[in-house]
C-alpha cells in the first residue's frame, strides 16, 4: 500500500494508473499536479486524484512515490523543478515511452542516476489523451516494462513492480537500449507512418470523397493518427536514433514491394503479403 | 426479388451478399459455383446458397443475376469459360476491389462492353476469407460503389442496385477511374503498408520479442495484415498505376517526416501531426 503517491501529469496515463490503485486499494492519497488547473478539477471532480496541486514543488512532498506522466520532452522540465525537494527515500518512476532519453534527463538533472529512480513505461493506452478519457481497467493484463539501472536500488524497483500490479499489470524488465529499440518497431513507427499517411491524404484535392469511401480497415490502419501530436513529436525525436534505424529499414522494404508491383513481380509480392499474414495470424494468438 | 442468383466465389464476400439477401427475402434461389468443393459443401451445409455447382458454365445457365465474387486477377478466367454461356437478359456484375482491370477484362473477352454489365464494389469486408466469416451483416450501412459505363442499361444498373439496397448498403456510383484512384488511397496502399511493415518487423531477429510487446495500436494499424494474400497481390496488380501514384505522394512525405525527425524540426513534425490528427478526427464523426 502506497501512503502518498504523487502523479505530475493527471492525463489518460496518470489518471488511469490512479483510478487503478484506488480500484484495488493500493493507495491511501493521490495528489494530482498539472500546469492546467481545468483539467486538475475535473480530475478532483471525477474522483481520479483526491488533492490537486499546481506547484510540483509542493505537490512531491511527503510523497512515497512520485510519478511522472508527462510527454517525455517534457520530463527534464519537470525533474529541474522538483529534483531538489525530492525526500532522500521518496521512489521517482516515470511512464515515458522512451526510456533512454528520460534515464538521460534524470542524470544531467540529478549529476548522477539516484538509486531510488526506477525507470518504467506502460504498454497501454488509447487515441484519446486527457483525464475524462482514463479509466481504471485500462492496465489490466497490459505489459509495463521497467528497465532498472546498475545504480538502482531493489527495493524501489519491488514497489513501482508492485503498483503496476496492483493496477493489474504484467511487469518485465529490459535493457534500457533494448527498450528503446523494441518500441521504436512496434510503437513509434507506425504512429508516424499513421500521421503521415493521413496528412499525405488529407493534402489531396479530393480528400473529402476519399475519407467518404473509407472503410473499416481503413479506419482501424488510422486509429493511432487521432493520438496527442505534441506526445508524439516528444517520442520521435526522444528516441531519434533507434526509430530511424527501423523507419530505414521499412523505407528499403517498401521500395522493394513499389518495384515488385510496378515490374509485375508475383512471385515477390506473394512472398511478402504471404510471410506478413503468417506472422501477424501468430500475433493475434 | 431475384429469382435465380448465381455466385461464382463464396467466400466472405459472396457468401455474406447471399446470407443478406436470403435474410431479406431478396432471393429465390442461390446457386453457388467455386473451384473449392469443400468451401461449396460448407456453403451448402451453412444454407448460404441453395444449389452447389461446380461448372461455371452449369452455374450460370438461367440466372438472372451471375455476381463475380472472385479475387480480381481471376476475373479474365471465369469470364472467358462462362461468356458464351450467358443469356442475353442476363446481368452480369461483380464485387472486384478495382475496377478498371473487371472492365478491361470484360471488354477483352466479350470483344465488346455488354450492355447488362454492371461493375460493382462493396466497401465493406474484414481480414478474413472463406465462406466460413461470412455473415449477413456485413454490408449493413456500408457503401456499394456502381461504375456503369456508356454502354450499361439503365435498368440492369437498377437491378443490381437494389440487390444491394436489400443487402443494407446504401449505392453510390462513380466513374471508373476515380473510383480507382480513390480505392489506391484508402484501401490498398493502406493494405500495402501493412503487409510490409510486418514483413519487415518479422524478419528482425529478435521479432518474438517485438510483436510481444506490442499493444493495442499496433494490432489495430496491422489488423489489414491478417487479409488474404492472393487477394491483395491481385489488387496491387490490377490497379498498380493509381496505386504507385499515391505511393510515390507517400514516400515523398515519408522522407520529409523522416529528415524532420533527423534535424529535430519540431515545427515540422508538430504541423504533419497536428494536420493528421485534425483530419483523422473529422473523420470519425
Amino acid at each position: 500500500m502506497i501512503q502518498q503517491l504523487c502523479i505530475i501529469g493527471v492525463g489518460l496515463i496518470g489518471g488511469s494508473l490512479a483510478r487503478a490503485l484506488k480500484a484495488a486499494g493500493a493507495v491511501s492519497q493521490v495528489i494530482g499536479c498539472g500546469r492546467d488547473p481545468v483539467q486538475l478539477q475535473q480530475a478532483l471532480e471525477l474522483g481520479v486524484i483526491d488533492r490537486a496541486e499546481l506547484d510540483p514543488v509542493v505537490a512531491v512532498q511527503a510523497a512515497d512515490v512520485v510519478v511522472l506522466a508527462v510527454p517525455v520532452g517534457a520530463m527534464g522540465g519537470v525533474l529541474r523543478i522538483i529534483a531538489p525537494h525530492l525526500a532522500a527515500d521518496t521512489i521517482l518512476t516515470d511512464v515515458g515511452s522512451t526510456k533512454a532519453s528520460v534515464v538521460e534527463a534524470v542524470q544531467r538533472v540529478f549529476g548522477y542516476l539516484p538509486p531510488r529512480f526506477v525507470p518504467a513505461h506502460p504498454i497501454a493506452g488509447t487515441e484519446r489523451s486527457g483525464v475524462a478519457a482514463s479509466f481504471a481497467e485500462l492496465y489490466q493484463k497490459r505489459r509495463v516494462i521497467l528497465t532498472p539501472l546498475a545504480e538502482t536500488e531493489v527495493d524501489a524497483v519491488d514497489v513501482v513492480r508492485e503498483m503496476w500490479q496492483a493496477a493489474g499489470a504484467e511487469v518485465v524488465e529490459m535493457e534500457v537500449q533494448h527498450h528503446d529499440e523494441v518500441l521504436a518497431a512496434t510503437s513509434h513507427l507506425p504512429h508516424m507512418l499513421a500521421f503521415t499517411l493521413v496528412d499525405t491524404l488529407a493534402r489531396m484535392e479530393e480528400h473529402t470523397e476519399i475519407f467518404r469511401f473509407a472503410a473499416g480497415g481503413f479506419r482501424d490502419f488510422t486509429r493511432i493518427a487521432s493520438s496527442d501530436p505534441r506526445m508524439w513529436h516528444d517520442i520521435c525525436l526522444a528516441n531519434r536514433e533507434a526509430l530511424l534505424k527501423v523507419l530505414d529499414c521499412y523505407v528499403t522494404d517498401l521500395a522493394i514491394v513499389r518495384e515488385a508491383i510496378a515490374s509485375g513481380d508475383s512471385a515477390k509480392l506473394m512472398q511478402i503479403f504471404t510471410h506478413a499474414k503468417k506472422a501477424r495470424d501468430e500475433f493475434k494468438q
